[in-house]
């Protein structure tokens, strides 16, 4: 008898089964599962890549390798087509549906998908924060990042790629006192980044190109259509192409999340984001750092010219809501349930969760 | 009212809420959902990054990069330190428990742990159909691969990385008739790949170096010593990689499947081993093809030698149980979930499911 025949009692008809498992969820998410947090229950969940293109590489030298000790020598021939420039995506369903539409997660430069997971400290993350919620969630990583694979360069990718010491972050992202602060691990007073958990932070850095944001651009614009309608949350460099994908295609977006935008697009496109409800979110320091200073004065314009055409763009200083000491990487810094509950509250209130 | 605070009926007294939520999960359980599968229910989930070291990069020019359209050029130093060889790990906790241990899944050269989730062509993977049984189920990328990220070459890692073409599985996976068969892809005929899905298959291929062994046995070992004693189920160069840490640790590992298994590591090892059970499973067309009959043999007097020395290894070629037109990527193939049965099977046999 296989195992799995265990899990079928014959006593219940299966018409009824829909409606006990509709009850018996209901039940279970208006329990509480320890008073404060909703219930974390997913009953749906998978993976995919999306986008992409076939590429040629000529002219390198055949190579014998062994690939495992022991193993047979193999004749490794580079030269011949590779699948590049395609975009995982992994998504999980809540059991019971609150969000109208899906959040769709995109990461920065120099990251991927895991920095909505689990936080380098142990907790919780925004993908599961809003799964509890009842919020799909798809994260994916950009094309030539994590799972996304990389490609041949210069045969394929036509550069070198960028690698972030472990300096890099914490001197740029506001959680160092700036340029140099690494060597004295000297952290800005009051940060919210769980600075006991930087170096594991580190080991989710990736390398990155500079010359692959038109495949981006249409790997995430595929994923829009293909997922959509949507609410886009990006970050940092995500948010370029969160507002290209958005401008390409409008109507598959309900609203825009955006995490301390760091580029806009062109500015002539301003009309196809009219209809689309948008927030920008700012941490603490800025105005010690000119980088971020130049940085949130470059969104200030933007979301100004898209009210004057119209738009309904939002930026809000978190310190300004008395939430401080937040970094660049607000979704991990330590009251980053607090910080969603700003996102969260801002999507109810204009319908996108019931 | 922040949104949450609707999810706390106040009558329900909180004592009662770890019965009552156990009694509606158990009630939801034993509901079929479509009569033939267990539902899929997910109420922990989470990742890490586990091991790796620092590494230092010196005398590489500075470059000044534009890293958006629009921003301020950035002067990137990649002179410094970096955080390499880590390793990746994702997990889903069912909602009721009924593997003793969690199932590690560790993949095979030039993949990821995409392979263990959904298939190219959309059927559900081994990792939920793992999940709906009540297993804790980890997913990981090797180091180097996907999420791991890679480090800086020849700098850090020391040798070039080795990319399959979309050529290059189908020919070598035992999906089509051998050398030169991408061609025309021309397949085996009787294959239970989903060959229609082979092109979006290839978009999970990621690049890999031959000189990290050692790194990656490091990072599954420590793995192991995290969460474990715990069920391995490794496929093919994550079979090399599963011995060796089950040799470091023998009381973590309560048992190893192995999917066509390449290599075995040091032979002199197998005292270590005695007290683990081992499967085996081989697919279909392994005579057809030297390497693979190599391979089969390779793993043959292993397993032999293993038994000699007091050890429980067991080898499966699935055609003998009538199982037919398996790849190399049974995981993936159509017949999938009747493969996970047969190791579903051998794991309660073994006591490891109640």
């Amino acid at each position: 008898m296989p195992p799995e025949t265990r899990f079928k009692p014959r006593a219940i008809p299966p018409t009824l089964t829909p409606m006990l498992r509709a009850l018996l969820l209901w039940l279970l998410l208006v329990l509480p599962a320890r008073a404060e947090e909703p219930p974390l229950l997913v009953s749906g969940m998978g993976s995919f890549h999306i986008g992409g293109r076939e590429a040629t590489v000529t002219g390198r030298p055949v190579r014998e390798v062994t690939l495992a000790p022991g193993a047979r020598p193999v004749r490794i021939d580079p030269n011949g087509t590779y699948r590049v420039d395609g975009m995982y995506v992994q998504f999980h369903h809540p059991a019971q549906r609150r969000g109208r539409v899906p959040l769709l997660f995109w990461h920065g430069g120099g990251m991927t998908g895991v920095v909505w997971e689990t936080t380098p400290d142990g907790r919780e993350g925004w993908q599961t924060w809003f799964l509890r919620r009842g919020w799909s969630v798809y994260l994916s990583d950009a094309v030539e990042r994590g799972r996304s694979g990389w490609a041949m360069f210069p045969d394929i990718t036509p550069a070198e790629p960028i690698f972030l010491t472990m300096a890099d972050p914490w001197e740029r992202f506001r959680i160092g006192t700036g340029p140099g602060s690494w060597r004295s691990r000297s952290a800005i007073p009051g940060t919210q980044f769980p600075t006991d958990a930087y170096e594991r932070f580190t080991a989710q850095l990736v390398p990155r190109w500079i010359v692959t944001d038109a495949a981006a651009t249409e790997a995430y614009t595929q994923l829009l259509r293909q997922v959509g309608p949507a609410v886009v949350v990006a970050h940092a460099q995500g948010s370029l192409y969160a507002l290209r994908a958005a401008r390409a295609d409008p109507g598959r977006v309900r609203a825009l999340v955006l995490i301390e935008p760091t580029s806009f697009g062109a500015p002539e496109d301003l009309q196809a984001l009219r209809g689309i409800p948008i927030l920008a979110l700012y941490g603490d320091f800025i105005e010690q750092d000119p980088r971020w200073s130049a940085v949130h004065e470059r969104g200030a314009q933007f979301f100004e010219a898209l009210r004057a055409a119209g738009g309904q763009a939002e930026a809000v200083d978190l310190p300004a809501r008395d939430i401080r000491g937040n970094s660049h990487l607000m979704m991990m810094d330590r009251n980053n349930a607090q910080v969603a509950g700003v996102i969260q509250e801002w999507l109810a209130a204009r319908g996108l969760w019931e």
